[in-house]
């Protein structure tokens, strides 16, 4: 049984508290989330459960007194830089810390200071840290990097998430862009509240499993335009107007693409899946039919990673250093 | 620039002494086999590549003298028992181990206090060693359990390795039993050369990774009977005769079937894939289409395995104590 802190009670971290509840090995001891509207609140209601007798406390320190936590799950920010002091305070507190934050995943390419400096904050209180995720975390850079153990040689790696949005919730329709015109999705772009974060962590963690330095890596955004009139989604969509959103990730060795994402999430799209390609001796496609369900899949990678967290040395780990993570519950 | 010495010169181990001469990582410094018909010829030779001026030794301490090694490649037998005394002999050389050994892929359900043993003399002369391969070491057990970190609850895992034997060799063909009268295969099976080796380890890997104690495990091997005339292998096979073999292993938590591994390899199979099924939270199938190519992926998995095996303590480990093997060049 292992004694789990929950650090940031959003829809993602009452999830993650909704599914810890179901696993024999975790026990949820504390939870912080400083917002005004749920300090002091049973964290079991607040997640739309039982009354667990756990209240919300607004800091780290006060949410320890008197417990003993051995993990804590972080899931705040997005952003490495800003999720650094969020770090620091757990780590002093010798807690090893498994997060969804997605720059975390693998921070080393694309802000290779802040990686050194959690790395060494983690090395001084000797705890081990992890960012993971579906995606983030293993679509797109674990599971590539793990198939590429039965390949002599690699030359490219394609990965590609593609999602029919029609049956999915309201709000990731609306998410994705679907039902606007080009010039809502270019205001809703420049906003930045379309992009998927991760794409450039994904490519530094796959070049990094392949010993491959990266010359260059691109991302690019673009709106999915129905073709025709789209009627499968909450609302119908007009020809002509944006279906969904479309964001590759290129990555080059000196003049050669060697890594090439895609993610593409888009109301009528013909079919779900995520595939794996694998250009190389031998060639190898590997696909996941229907896709993984994000919504589970992240928050089952986050408590399946406490074990392997545990069995590290102290730093800043990714995905490429644990032990592969698995479904256990002993 | 890893240094490795190779033990081992049968056809597996000539194919990965040719794969690690394209790895600009790894250095082939000694070779062992203690076939007259071997030892003292340069093992490129013997390989049919280019002279490399590495005499083949009769044993490791001829191998070793007046060179340095720092992993050895060990291609020898399949049974665990009789691989520990060679075991015995590269550990107290000081040497970290990769082996293609297939029940030594999860000695510990089968073999546990053989597989005690290797893990103290591991840990006593400070080494660590693994058994991998395409299968056992990846396909059904590895990925599988792999794949189980993004599901929040496992109830079944079911593995298919199916192949279309017709293109292959025609000592493939044989091997399956391909062309036999259900009395030739009989005979041939109880003769144990028609067994796939691995399929129990495999069970139990997934199980341990997966937190799972099995009641039981049970393997069956049968011929598969070819339905009509079968001629798109090396000879023609009639109605009612063995076109291959198929070996299926079930394991159980008490009277449940919670793993099932489907290996069929047969001459008119409709078509050769690697499938994972999980039936949990949430549902997942992955489809590697075409299957992987066992012979490439054998030899490159212990060449991938080489930088991994570096990377942990000492003792006897499978591939779900390793981090990721990757097909790393650097």
């Amino acid at each position: 049984m292992t004694r789990i802190v929950q650090i940031g009670l959003g829809p993602l971290g009452q999830k993650v508290v909704r599914y810890l509840l179901e696993r024999p090995n975790l026990k949820l001891v504390a939870v912080v989330d400083p917002a005004p509207d749920k300090v002091g609140k049973d964290a079991g209601e607040l997640c739309g459960v039982k009354r667990l007798g756990v209240a919300v406390a607004k800091d780290l320190r006060s949410a320890l007194r008197g417990r003993k936590a051995e993990v804590a799950l972080l899931t705040t920010v997005s952003d490495v830089r800003r999720i650094e002091a969020q770090i620091a305070r757990i780590a002093a507190a010798g807690l090893p810390i498994v997060s969804t934050c997605e720059e975390l995943s693998f921070p080393w390419g694309a802000s290779p200071a802040v990686a050194r400096r959690i790395d060494a904050l983690c090395r001084k209180h000797g705890v081990a840290c992890v960012g993971t995720g579906v995606n983030p975390g293993f679509l797109m850079d674990f599971l590539p990097s793990a198939l590429t153990g039965v390949c002599q040689k690699v030359e490219h790696v394609r990965v590609q998430r593609i999602q029919d949005a029609s049956a999915r919730r309201v709000p990731f329709q609306q998410k994705i862009g679907a039902g606007l015109t080009t010039a809502q999705f270019r205001k809703k772009k420049e906003a930045g509240t379309l992009r998927h974060v991760g794409l450039t962590e994904s490519m530094q963690m796959v070049a990094h499993a392949l010993g491959w330095k990266l010359s260059r890596t691109t991302e690019s955004l673009r709106p999915v335009i129905a073709k025709r009139r789209i009627t499968s989604g909450y609302a119908p969509i007009e020809k002509g107007m944006a279906c969904g959103v479309e964001q590759i990730g290129h990555a080059f060795v000196g003049r050669k693409e060697v890594i090439t994402l895609e993610f593409r999430a888009a109301v009528g799209e013909a079919k779900s899946f995520d595939a794996v390609e694998i250009t190389g001796t031998p060639n190898l496609r590997s696909v996941i039919e229907g896709g993984v369900n994000g919504d589970i899949a992240t928050c089952a990678i986050v408590l399946n990673a406490v074990a392997a967290i545990r069995k590290v040395t102290p730093g800043l780990k990714t995905m490429l250093d644990l032990p592969p993570v698995t479904c256990s519950r002993s």
